[in-house]
């Protein structure tokens, strides 16, 4: 089986190849997808899935990630990246500062098109809290976002792989498919 | 002539509708548009129109307006909408408490869909600086945007519509509208 990832970023495309090793021959294409707003992830890489779907017509895959923020109110939701890159993990601490609730959470939306553009959406959470930075490893958020006593710049790469929301959401797609298609509890769109 | 206003806020399409007064007959349509990610709200109004024009295939017009903070590195952007309903004003304070450098701006884009479909966007802009929050009227930012010494929220309707980026894009409508659709100077997507 041969899936293509729909990725501008190559390590997320080579980090999916890892996960699956033999069990599906990964390509990667990366191409321009409209950024959907929407306040889910599921919706938005079920609509990205439509697109590339559209124009490529193959089995592939697209994933849409969320950070949220309890006492933000969700922010910055699906504007992770580009908050990212204009308020930085200082922005985000600025904005906590003297906030007793540290509560926030990463999820991601892996939406799969199938060779005849059916698509199903395969989900992944991890909680945690936001803290002062810590660890060099990882990307992104990953040095203010603490799980179990670590951040997740702390973890080598098989470790944060081993709980990540995407793992998670990879775990799910690759049991699905192991499972000749079969529904799994819990994921739909 | 008659253009339909698509927007999901009446009192947005009040005031267009005051705007134009005699000259055009303006209808309120309210219509879930998909809402593209995109760093430029040109782009995103015409992307809006292209849509809302192939459902309704008549003359229209749809807006999209960004908030930019030079020390924010633009933030919040085009997701004025999102952040002002999670961070509030109160957010945007706090991420410039200490911060020398309050310089801001809205942008509104307009597009324009004629009766066979060909768009054009005509723009507005307005500079100022955020400050402590000042003023009763108006809504989402305006107490906190200064400009030539007072907040919008301290300037009644009549007093903002007339300096506004929303005024600004719409006396350019109005304007190649009245020239007969002759091009004006600067105003390609």
């Amino acid at each position: 089986m041969k899936i293509v990832v729909v990725t501008s970023n190559p390590n997320k495309a080579g980090e999916i190849a890892d996960y699956f090793g033999a069990l599906v021959e990964i390509m990667h294409v990366s191409m321009e997808i409209p950024e959907y707003r929407h306040p889910d992830v599921g919706e938005i890489a079920y609509k990205k899935a439509e697109y590339a779907y559209a124009a490529l017509r193959c089995p592939l895959m697209v994933d849409d990630t969320a950070f949220s923020i309890e006492s933000l109110n969700g922010f910055p939701g699906p504007y992770a990246g580009y908050v990212l890159s204009t308020l930085g993990n200082n922005g985000i601490l600025k904005l906590l500062d003297g906030v007793k609730n540290r509560n926030a959470f990463f999820e991601t939306a892996i939406a799969f098109a199938s060779a005849e553009g059916k698509i199903r959406v395969f989900r992944g959470r991890i909680d945690g809290i936001i803290v002062s930075p810590r660890g060099d490893s990882g990307f992104g958020y990953d040095p203010i976002f603490e799980v179990e006593g670590r951040t997740l710049a702390e973890l080598d790469r098989p470790e944060k792989n081993r709980i990540s929301h995407r793992a998670q959401a990879l775990s799910l797609l690759k049991a699905w498919i192991l499972s000749g298609n079969k529904a799994v509890p819990g994921q739909n769109r």
